[in-house]
């Protein structure tokens, strides 16, 4: 009885365990569809063409601005990124519910073209919770950590722009709310085919 | 650094399973509170006060009106029903999540006074399924069974008014939708505090 499948937006500071979450709902649920983002930005370490992100040339991408083809997109310190939208619409068509994990700004973006998106803000207690993070994963320099930390400052307050909190104080506990998010928006009267279950009383 | 409790309203039709559901989630969650009805009906059978119902004499539920203390009431077949507003107030301000088990009329009019409220309309895949179960437990005559049937028949109709809908063509499934939604609406904005949110950023 239900037709199409929900727009799931996550998003939340480098080190709020975003990808960690998302890994952990693709094995606790069925029907979900990882959105892949195009990117001008070179490849890095393992990173693979179709599976991290697709690789295209600026010329490839601004055509795909020009085609009004992307769901959002933005231009960060000179390299494009976005969300190839037909990938999107497919999947929600077959009932699949689509993750995209994207910043604030992409997140709103999609929020005024598809209000009906679900927003979900995942993020760490607190700011000195976040450093620690950043701080043990040992990727990234002290600059870099300082500017990852004020620009989760800048995003957390769009918060209440948000339909979802989730606070990762655990992961295990982060994934399951995620999770039982994801399940509730499969239970909103707009996903199902009203009249049908109508004909049936 | 999560503030007030939601308030919960599950409706559905004699037979849709409501009261097992309910049952399920208090063993599965906690900070729970389930709302006792007032109604100025006789008790039957084991039913006891304070317990299935507060029993109240026809003056006490009318000075109860008068008085601005029930959240909804009705008066069905010359009997009064209605939900006493002050214990779901405290258990809210308590933190906890108040179940309200009521019937459509009196889910959209707490919908009205309290928007933020979580209206979750419970029903079985279709009318057959309905008169089945209804028939199975015996405990209605062939009249209250059509009669119940046509009642759920007009209250479906405002199911597009609703904020979820489950269909419980599995109790356990169903139980844990419900258990989801409940979940998912204790990670809204509004019920953090999100000023102090904010200061550890």
């Amino acid at each position: 009885m239900k037709t199409k499948g929900n727009l799931i937006v996550i998003s939340g500071p480098s080190g709020s365990g975003k990808g960690t979450v998302c890994q952990g709902l693709f094995r606790e649920l069925d029907n979900l569809h990882l959105s892949i983002s195009a990117t001008t930005r070179n490849p890095r370490g393992e990173e693979r063409h179709g599976v991290d992100y697709y690789f295209l040339t600026r010329e490839q991408f601004k055509s795909m601005i020009a085609g009004d083809q992307l769901l959002e997109w933005a231009n960060v310190y000179g390299n494009y990124y976005g969300t190839p939208q037909q990938p999107v619409i497919d999947a929600v068509n077959r009932g699949l519910d689509v993750i995209l994990e994207i910043d604030v700004q992409g997140a709103l973006n999609v929020k005024s073209k598809y209000p009906h998106c679900v927003l979900i803000f995942l993020i760490p207690p607190s700011r000195a919770e976040l450093e620690m993070r950043l701080t043990n994963r040992g990727t990234d320099s002290a600059g870099e950590i300082e500017h990852r930390l004020q620009w989760a400052e800048k995003e957390i307050k769009e918060v209440h722009k948000y339909d979802y909190l989730v606070i990762n104080d655990d992961l295990v506990a982060a994934t399951k709310r995620v999770c039982a998010i994801i399940t509730a928006e499969r239970c909103r009267p707009r996903v199902f085919d009203i009249d049908s279950l109508l004909q049936k009383y």
